[in-house]
């Protein structure tokens, strides 16, 4: 089995599923608990946090472990809806976000807030010109993702949350896709709350962050999920203790993927280099902007990606986002930046990882070759 | 250590232990994808999912991941307070719900709900009489515990979700404590919607459920987590697939417990008999009421709770509820059945496990009976 859909999830890394080990039965104790056991793990998620912490340049304090970035962005739109007092409502976003941010945005446009989509050029990346005039002084949020996580684009996160605090805004980014790959540095881009899934940098499923400046003790608004206070009151339940710690070891090995990242951005030119040699007619979006290194959206226009995948069982890749379970039809992402609809339909996203190698394209190679001469149309 | 904290969280059975393994780093896909890797993680928790719902007695499309019980919790509240259409806005619960019930149930309260709390009796039993008045035709929701995490007792769920729906109003039960203690059967206990927690029998933290009656389908109000789409649309993100995996394989395991129960009470009447003998003016809560077995909430007059615990660094027991991090002050759920501040302060939780032995208790009297004898107050 060939790997290609680290956007979508990564291996845990085995020194990862080490630092859980002794988590699951021995050290197994409730954090809030004040007795031996729960010292120890309330002892080991302390650490976590610190490594966590480390990875994005903020201050452990200003971590909030959550179950990943879905309910990362669920917390920060359901907090707003719940904010009776703004009287600010305007809320700026862009339509190649995540669904779990463009749903909440969804959410909030039915509860009388107005939610205003910033455009994005051919090449996926948010228009700065028009994001000033957008972003105004009725505007409460703006909520931008760092890397998209279908076509690889990197938004200019720092410049937007300048001009939404020159608004007076809050600025939030889902940064799931950027953890891991590229060096996330919170202090500089300035932003107040950002979204976190450790599975996304080779740590465990069901455990992420929500980072908040200053602390759970500076949100603005009502806490929408309620119960024990854990994680400052802002996210109630048992902490996952062997998960954190997982997350926590995943942050700390982050450090050599993002040293590593020159090697995947050289791997990355070669695959799209070979694409182009044995498939003159492939299409890479968002060619020009600024992206992810590993993230390959490509047309391979007369082959269809379902027919593309049916032929090639080996491989794994995606045809859409894989976040959007059970989802049909062309992604939401790709029809902002692309209109044919035969290219739509032709495109896959191939996302490599710490392990992927040259050698890995050749058998994909001679699939398509094959496809590409029958009649498959 | 001897570990009596058993109703605050549990150790990972060896079995769940092994049956995450290969979801780690081998069988690590995203099962919302269509590739092989992602349909091996599919299987995994569709097998799961089965394994699940035969413990509760449900169907497995009635089964809802989540990370457990508090956002099982959390989702049924925040989910009526989005629905507008409802014009029935009486919500009926307990005063010694937890806290994932009790907070949420007052954002209710705050945003025009009407939420009443049935009384209970001096052993913390609901009164079904009252209830039969209080539960009324303009009630939406009735949501009572099966069994309550502090004190033990069992409420008339059964009778209660007859009320509920004879009112034509919802029934929802936090079942956190009850599963793997007691037989859960959903189907006999006629409630819409329940809520579990993995953790609590023997399975790993951050994954539980949300049982919904008929399914995802059948839910009568607006989600309020949104994004991929994933367990039918009402929670979202990437499956926690190692984590519902060995959801899975603790609710097979389960059945194992609920036969050694009749033990697990002798343990639990053993223990009660011995702190009597020696301790002859203990007060056991809620002595005459249907309760857990394993579960022992005792005062030991004159000896303050915390003073004990500082005093058997070896033994993990209760002081309240651990579920409420960092709280201070007696449990509320203690407030509603004692009102004797020197008992109150001298209350602790003991909850046995599948693992306890009587030899255990040996070394508990010894330090009572020095700081009975020591002036401690």
């Amino acid at each position: 089995m060939i790997y290609w859909d680290h956007n979508s999830t990564t291996p845990c890394a085995p020194e990862v599923v080490s630092a859980m080990q002794p988590f699951w039965s021995e050290a197994f104790g409730n954090p809030g608990s004040s007795h031996m056991s729960g010292r120890r793990a309330a002892g080991a998620v302390t650490a976590a946090r610190a490594q966590v912490a480390s990875l994005l340049h903020c201050r452990a304090g200003e971590v909030v472990f959550t179950s990943g970035a879905t309910e990362s962005n669920n917390i920060v739109f359901l907090s707003l809806l719940l904010s009776e007092k703004s009287d600010k409502r305007r809320v700026v976003t862009t339509s190649i976000e995540h669904k779990s941010v463009l749903e909440p945005a969804n959410l909030l446009a039915k509860n009388g807030f107005e939610v205003v989509y910033l455009p994005v050029t051919h090449d996926g990346i948010v228009d700065l010109k028009v994001a000033r005039t957008l972003i105004s002084s009725e505007t409460v949020l703006v909520s931008v993702q760092a890397a998209n996580n279908e076509i690889g684009t990197l938004q200019p996160v720092e410049e937007l949350a300048n001009i939404a605090h020159a608004a007076g805004a809050f600025f939030h980014t889902d940064a799931a896709q950027a953890l891991g790959k590229i060096p996330v540095d919170l202090d500089s881009w300035g932003c107040d709350f950002a979204s976190f899934s450790s599975h996304k940098l080779y740590g465990p499923k069901g455990i992420g962050a929500l980072f908040v400046r200053g602390g759970p003790r500076r949100w603005p608004w009502p806490y929408p999920l309620l119960g024990g206070g854990q994680e400052g009151g802002l996210r109630p339940g048992t902490s996952n203790v062997p998960a954190i710690v997982g997350f926590g070891e995943a942050c700390r090995l982050a450090s050599n993927y993002i040293s590593d990242m020159p090697r995947l951005q050289k791997l990355t030119d070669l695959f799209i280099e070979n694409f182009k040699i044995n498939f003159p007619e492939c299409i890479i979006h968002a060619q020009s902007a600024l992206k992810l290194p590993g993230t390959i959206s490509i047309a391979f226009p007369g082959i269809p990606s379902d027919i593309l995948m049916a032929n090639c069982p080996d491989y794994c890749f995606s045809l859409g986002s894989a976040c959007s379970a059970g989802a049909v039809g062309p992604s939401h992402v790709l029809q902002q930046i692309v209109s044919d609809p035969r290219i739509l339909e032709s495109t896959v996203r191939i996302s490599l990882g710490k392990d992927s190698e040259l050698k890995e394209l050749d058998g994909f190679i001679k699939i398509l070759k094959l496809l590409a001469y029958s009649n498959i149309m």
